[in-house]
């Protein structure tokens, strides 16, 4: 039995907002159960410098929780000047996972600046700003399309993220705070809607894991993943 | 006529959102017109290292734009590795108006954390930060009553803030962002319900202006102010 | 009686000294009552990125206190590795001013630097800063003018600032150090030899100020800048 | 065939060096092909604000590129004044795998400094960096135990970490640069000597994978993996 | 014949005036030709962490450039958010220099600030810096005693610094900015008044000089300081 | 007698290993007694801004410790974010002690980086950075004649460095750690094989010497840099 009651291998409720803020390419407010992520998508016309005369595209993401997403105020990261190593390596796996279902050569040199500020934290934010993200890169996309901008579509499927664990030596999906924080082992996967990994990062806490074990992770990573994907496709075609 | 149709004495709309997220002391989403700001308000049990021992307790405040709250993408300033002169000139305008209104030595040793994220910007997000924060802050200021490690409030009364300017030759309240893109006079002001000033601060962004114009702006600012403390007091009593 | 004797409508003493030092386009030391600035004016051949080719100026201030300018040392901010809130705020206070009182786009695309030095600080600095470097400006500008690279004179006219309060219930004008100290109001303000407002801010440190207060902090103000614009001028033209 | 005609399933020479300098209680010099990296463990006696009063100690690492290490000379980070965010993902990596072989509540109150600075680098430095770091650990840590310092040891068995990825299309152990530079799909593993999975992260650069190929990936990395805990008995015991 | 007419033995004029600031407990504007440098000595009633307990006090020392000091303007280092190679390497050089003029086993638990902020730079500004600080140290050091805060004089004796340099082939003294500029040689020396040397520091700006080029160079230096300390005399004494 | 029993005028033991690391156009791993610098030295195609268009070089320094370089573990300055003022000083030294062996004027539009890392601390660690990355320099400019990219040599012969000190009164060649720790004086020069000076630079750490020690301490370090330039020799001909 779950802190919340929900069985090992269930999502928690998620809700997915679009246009949330109105000056963004593609805005979307994501919750997962009390994680509340905004993912904001931005186009801008150039390319970072190492890139420059390639005719091709770049997307990056930045990531930052509120001073009060947290049970404990956490300080500002402009007051401390500097991103911490959990920031970095979370707005990187946000930006790989991306860059993995775009064509960035279709997208001509411009940037895709992908937002991901956690408004309430509830374990799961990276996964959750994943899920989100996608779905603020589908409208900014399709901006781009209506605009004349882009003629085909870079995209190259659906795509979605989560998080799975071993708790109190169970298997889970999902999990939230309070079972992130006692979890054994910890891990996130992106995948697309044909079940192929995009990302895979597995921790072990404490006490490393068997094979067996990640065989069963996987599985339960994959089953929430292909539900988060119809909740995205829901989403953007119900419209 | 004003870009939107107000009359130039009238406010936006305004919305106040209770408890938007979960973890704060005081939580309170505003909107003014598209002006969204999330204020949260921290409790924390220790002060800064110059107060202590003094038995007294201290507020401080700090604003940030969210990245794509404006109409071009804004750079994050944890990214920059500072803070903007105008992001320290606005949270130090919130934290002075704030502390106007709270005994401070009736806090204990605790310090107050007014946390002011602009979800989306058209215009007067520093004086919807200090309306909002208001409402967070006595949000907090009762749940420490409620569990008891207050004995009595520290607020002296109600007060609130916006923004006046002189457009196109005319004075008008609230401007929104088109109209403060294009304004002559910029002022925002503080003021408690019985009418007394807090905070004043104009600027002639071009023209200089006279004493009877000021007379003017002030009066178009009295008048806002007491509506949005009407609006404070119907959403806090109204719960 | 104030604390050294003055009435509670008078000045301080000033001395304005011209060609302080010899590199600067325009340089003064201005001095009220134990205050001491150094204003340096630099003209710079270039313009700031976001208005190039616009064929127009910039004026850009920085200030900035000298480590025992206090009478407790203050640690620098180059070895704080950032700048203070106060300080951005007085340097962009200074800035606004004196762009108020310039036609910039008579100016070419050239930036003029304004470096504000408090040697010694006793009350009043940024307000004593504005007023000195206005005559280092107009210096800055003949120094121009006399070398043909302007053909008119980009100023409008003259301008300078003070400080005005409340102190044990008083409105006074021009604050040394121990009357700011324990003000209930501090209000700064600069203004043209016509009586025009260029920027007035006004902050209640403890008890709100009525409108009748305003109007009295402001007749002050007035009075006090009107002989500093005197000074100003007796020192320009009396050359 | 490979680029330096090694077998698809085939690590790289690997040479242990210990006792590298004089200073560090374990200092280790490994190397894997041209992969150079130092390894140094320093044991402080006291741990991070955080943890003090709990009776347990901590281990952290960091790592650093030296500036031509790589084909083209790279910035030093110190010159930067940040770090970047490969650099912390991978100290963090670092970090991560060695804290979950060993107890730290047997270390006392004492922090464990682990300090890899690679050299020369050509490909695989963040997991040559685990496998060097980890027999400098048990150099500190039997430094210890001789010292009287500890009782007992706090390791838990032995682990090493390797790379392996899809290169054309192939599955491979132990990338070097020009293969990693190619990779579909990349990934790091570190595991126990019982084949229990420590970290695992796998990135797919563009094409997504299967978990066939996840399967395949895992049996190269267990067995390089084996082989190198071989390669550290082997330098450990033969002394 | 030497740019402005001097000897190659020769000091320009030297201006000494104490008490320049009024918080400081000694403060010095020192004058060498049209090098102005205010130098301002703070004492302060604790040591840095790594000295505490050991009842001994410490000297640091501070040097900054006003950013119009010099023919173009300068950035400010606290803007650029770091300080120069140039500047640390002359504020330790002045720190060095007066601590070895100075018993801090005398000064009890204080840290001794000297802060040499150069108004005018026309050459010779370190070494000027030394000069004028060691007359504020006085100062400050006679301010102690006479508060009953030090029961003898922690001072070993006199000391003054000076710059020498071969310039067209000629070894002269107390270069000036154009003469150092186009220097070959460029060496700075404080000594004490007995001759003796505290600090060397010569530098082959282009061709490397021999060993009789270093004689006469002393020799210059020699001359010049004993000048500077009969200056720091008469100013000290004729009080 | 002397800590490890050499002669008050006799060099540790040194030895030069050339190309140490494969990328670098010139790399040298420098060791002089227990004191190891890793010497790189890098080509790039273009020069800093403020030299472009002039057809001519630059050369620039930077120096490093490793974190357990020392006995005590030492922070990275990159986590620090800051140079230290020692490092700062010491890569000024090298660079300048580097340019004046060099004609600049004839290596183009291009910047050498002089990259020393230090291994392993055991006193001079900045003499033997000079000594080594002469060689290293050498060969780097033997890789850009070979290239054909420079069609004559821009050095001007040979150099190196050495410390020399006086240690409880007796002035000595080449201080260790441990000597250097308690020296009176400390002193570093830089010359060619002509003795002639190219830097040097003397502090009296507590006892200021007199003209006599200088002479003594320059005969020593003479002597020890001719002896250096010989082991130089022999390993660039050697070869």
């Amino acid at each position: 039995m779950r802190t919340d009651g929900r069985k090992v291998n269930q999502l928690r409720d998620v809700e997915i907002t679009r246009n949330y803020t109105k000056y963004a390419e593609g805005s979307v407010l994501v919750e997962t159960g009390d994680t509340m992520v905004l993912c904001n998508v931005s186009i801008e016309d150039s390319v970072p410098y190492f890139l420059r005369g390639q005719n091709k595209g770049w997307l990056t993401a930045e990531y930052s929780l509120l001073p009060r997403a947290t049970q404990d105020r956490n300080i500002r990261e402009a007051a401390k000047r500097k991103l911490s190593g959990r920031t970095q390596e979370i707005q990187r796996l946000i930006g790989r996972s991306l860059r993995a279902i775009i064509d960035l050569d279709k997208m001509g040199e411009r940037t895709i600046w992908v937002d991901c500020d956690v408004l309430q934290a509830d374990g799961g934010t990276r996964t959750a700003s994943i899920t989100g993200a996608y779905v603020a890169l589908v409208d900014a996309i399709n901006f781009m399309l209506d605009e004349g901008k882009l003629e085909e579509s870079p995209l190259k499927g659906f795509m979605a993220a989560t998080s799975v664990g071993i708790v109190d030596g169970t298997p889970m999906l999902d999990l939230c705070y309070e079972e992130d924080f006692k979890a054994q082992v910890d891990m996130n996967i992106a995948m697309t809607e044909a079940g192929e990994i995009i990302e895979i990062q597995g921790t072990a806490e404490e006490h490393p894991f068997t094979r067996d074990e990640l065989d069963q992770l996987y599985d339960l990573a994959e089953k929430g993943i292909l539900e988060l994907i119809e909740e995205q496709k829901l989403e953007l075609v119900g419209e």
